[in-house]
């Protein structure tokens, strides 16, 4: 059995930033929770849309933390052209994300058709950015479509996209299904995967009922469960972690009216390293953590670090570690996911 | 276009009644739904597993409301005996209500297996009592058991029970899915089905982060609704409403904490026949409210009242009505199904 663990440089591919005081907030807990590079969402209030907005929201997060790398992303919409794809390239801007219309936290602005975009698409593949898809179309009860089926339903929009652009690194973000795994591991080495860490953790009976657990994707049935897990117990390459950590004041979690039901989001990002090992370990992947959080997802990404570089290094505790009840304070205040839970990880101060 | 509609004596084969102050707010508001004959759910705390607990029962119950006739049931247990079934059947008692251990509002005495009850079925077959089947086996993650397929599980339990004891009238409770509706059809004549009020109206987005929408079991898939709405439309004749009315306070409904989320279920008592009317006309089955609310479950419990028997009117309001906030008061205040909605009908006092 492991006590102790390195882990080169963590990097995770997917985490939402915010904006204002719950940024300040949530920015230095990256860091907090063992990782040194942030891949950050671009779904803010309005969304990051063209390469300007996306160096002042990168000046705003270094301002909080520089000891973070944080790649930037812009959000896909109408307003996005080749031509703001070439300048984003140059300016150091690393993806787009598309967001299917209304399916999550302010995606008011998202897409309802790709083909539309096939001329960014062409751009992007051309110079070299990544697609970001959160996959799943909208719910429609006419065709049977509902959050359990919003992703499967997704993923012909993916294998079209892969085909049309076969050399488009694209990444299907935050993986629910087995359908969404088979999917991945069935196209080309242009296509990868993150995965969060409470997929890992969660089935749809945890957020029946239970707003800390809801987000989306919404967690699906255990077999679904299992096969993120399978996927990462075998360390395909194409597998990484991508938090999808997403804060909302705990307010709007734990409570709701008959009008208003709680916000959609699991908030992973102050204790994520120490929580995915203690996650990996408990269904006997602890050996493919660095490939995980690390690994996989830099490679796909052309971050490769160096040897010697930074490694952070966990430990078995000898008393469980309580997952602190909230971060922040008063309307800013998070709970994170598992809070007042024990887990077995902790980070050891360099 | 229909304007009034008069409804004979409905009928609601499935309520949750309480106990204590709980019981003084909801018993009175059956009557005040448009329902002259609840048929009451006996799991309390301790849950009502003898005849004379449920002869105390039905006593509190009139006291409180005695406008309104109570059908008594027993909750399934090792306790019953055959004996004790010729006795409550002797006294009135009507039905037996069967709860998977753990699935819902107090099932933690629930059954495991149910050969070990065949005694007790043939007894009830043979008196001619009725078993009450909650039909959700409990979630297992280790066969991909949760609660979006644990109705569907349950339906092999349902068939074999039935053909072991064909004379038996079993009815499948609060069915949410197709296969149920599919599975009651094919069944023989003395295999009925009850349908609640919300189940008509959700899905599972409705409860995704919602917990007024919370319920056991749950909203399913738009398909499982659409089969429900059918086979009311078609005016199958073992189809009836029992509304599963089941009221919590509304704190347990509205806040959750990361260790404790909502409680389960929907509270419909106070409006329900309007609500339901409402309903049906959506999906055009008014004609069939009748049939559904009143004439379906009575034929099948042998309850069937005469001609001339009292009728409750409800006309469509010229303004819609707005379904209140609230019932009740303090820690007993309970919050109606579509709180601050709009529904088209109402009741006419006679």
């Amino acid at each position: 059995m492991f006590s102790d663990i390195e882990v080169t440089s963590p990097a995770d591919f997917h985490v939402h930033l915010r904006q204002g005081e719950m940024c300040k907030v949530v920015t230095p807990l990256v860091r907090k929770g063992g990782f040194k590079l942030a891949y950050v969402m671009p779904n803010l209030r309005p969304p990051i849309t063209t390469t300007e907005m996306a160096l002042t929201y990168k000046k705003e997060l270094e301002a909080i933390d520089p000891g973070t790398e944080y790649l930037m992303t812009l959000y896909l919409s109408p307003d996005l052209t080749p031509n703001e794809i070439r300048k984003a390239k140059d300016a150091g801007i690393v993806g787009v994300k598309s967001y299917p219309r209304g399916v999550t936290t302010n995606s008011e602005g998202g897409i309802e058709s790709y083909e539309a975009y096939y001329p960014v698409f062409e751009a992007m593949e051309k110079v070299g950015m990544v697609l970001n898809l959160h996959g799943e179309v909208p719910s429609d009860p006419t065709s049977n479509t509902c959050v359990l089926n919003a992703e499967i339903k997704f993923l012909p929009h993916l294998r079209s996209i892969h085909e049309r652009f076969p050399k488009l690194r694209i990444v299907l973000e935050h993986a629910t299904t087995r359908a969404a795994v088979e999917t991945v591991k069935s196209l080309g080495e242009t296509v990868g995967c993150t995965i969060t860490a409470h997929h890992l953790a969660l089935t749809v009976d945890d957020w029946a009922g239970q707003g800390f657990h809801y987000c989306k994707p919404v967690a699906k049935f255990p077999d679904d469960r299992l096969a993120l897990r399978e996927v990462i117990r075998e360390g395909h390459p194409r597998f990484f972690l991508g938090s999808d950590s997403a804060p909302h004041p705990s307010e709007t979690k734990s409570t709701s009216t008959p009008q208003v039901g709680c916000a959609a989001g699991v908030f992973t990002s102050a204790h994520l390293l120490p929580l995915t090992a203690h996650l990996l370990e408990e269904f006997g992947a602890l050996d493919k953590l660095e490939g995980f959080v690390s690994i996989n997802g830099r490679r796909f990404y052309g971050k490769e670090v160096a040897a010697g570089s930074e490694k952070i290094r966990l430990r078995r505790s000898s008393a469980p570690i309580i997952v602190p009840n909230a971060f922040g304070a008063g309307t800013q205040s998070v709970v994170p996911f598992m809070a007042g839970g024990r887990i077995n990880w902790d980070i050891v101060d360099s």
